[in-house]
């Protein structure tokens, strides 16, 4: 266990560390350049990321994977009307417009290769945590009433998580944010579209 | 203006150097190795490609992403009635389920970096076309009187390839297909569903 003194120097290190991981690349960021900007020793590093860099990286997807929830909060964690779906839209249109071509934890995932299991663990954690916020939101509807109680949380969860993914995943391809806009705003009119009513002739 | 003949060499060099790069990565696929693959001599590789692996590379990424239309052929191209955007999901949760986490587009592009002007424009290429497909497949629905006619063909082509990205995105870094499976229902069934009605108390 660290004492909050610890902890506090250990979350100096890290945030520290991803600022300049994320400006200048995993590759081209040394401990002695961690050392420098956070104003921590050698020997301090090593204290709190015994297996050196490797270990000060995981922290810092860590870290990365926890601002991608912390950046869509408080919306994310009250989708309980259909207005505050609304706030949560617009404020992820704006965290991936401002991001653009640079999601953190993408590029850092990228460059440590997605093979390794820790990290996986921890993209997989945050999809987990993310989908697992979406569904409170889509039950929350559901209890009240706004949306057909037939819809199917878990999938209409997954459908607005990927609408998001897939949205920012062309963000960065194309810099177009039209993706983005257009998905999010079909996954979240066809939460709150009737199921099993078609168009006649669609059967 | 290439001959027939020179256009088939250039072609047998680009597959080939493409299966290389699949295997084992730009960085260790060099030019002897392309040469000895494909029964190439190294003049004639630079009769084809004047500047060497950088362009040999450029026409691999356009390879790998004229692959991704033509692995969806002819479902992609056909999608004029709802049995046929049921076979094309069908066939692309089909090609993302045997790639799993080993995209080779995406995973030549970000080796590469797409910060390279070449790149992106094949890239944005490549959205737009399958973005064409998939506009042209939700208004022969329309056409057809299958869909609402209230519809908005663009952002519905939008959503559905966002949908796409998203669910093969979150497959890559989760291994699951749960993501592009749901994603692809509820985009497509939401296609079907009739516009402005919502569930009363959703307003």
């Amino acid at each position: 266990m660290l004492t909050a003194k610890g902890a506090a120097t250990r979350q100096r290190i890290v945030e520290g560390a991803a600022l300049l991981v994320r400006d200048r690349g995993v590759a081209n960021v040394g401990l002695d350049d961690i050392c420098a900007a956070t104003a921590t020793s050698k020997s301090q590093l090593f204290h709190y990321f015994p297996d050196g860099k490797a270990d000060l990286m995981l922290a810092v997807v860590r870290y990365e994977a926890e601002q991608v929830i912390t950046d869509q909060l408080p919306q994310l964690a009250d989708l309980t009307t259909w207005r505050n779906w609304q706030a949560w839209r617009r404020r992820v249109i704006q965290i991936y417009d401002a991001q653009r071509a640079a999601c953190p934890l993408r590029a850092l995932t990228t460059q440590l290769g997605t093979a390794d299991p820790a990290t996986r663990e921890v993209v997989e954690g945050l999809t987990d945590t993310w989908a697992a916020y979406l569904a409170a939101g889509v039950q929350a509807l559901k209890d009240a009433g706004e949306i057909d109680p037939r819809i199917d949380v878990q999938k209409t969860a997954n459908a607005i998580l990927a609408a998001v993914t897939g949205g920012a995943t062309l963000l960065q391809s194309t810099n177009r944010l039209s993706y983005l806009e257009d998905a999010l705003t079909e996954a979240l009119d066809n939460m709150r579209r009737p199921r099993n009513q078609y168009v006649a002739g669609g059967g």
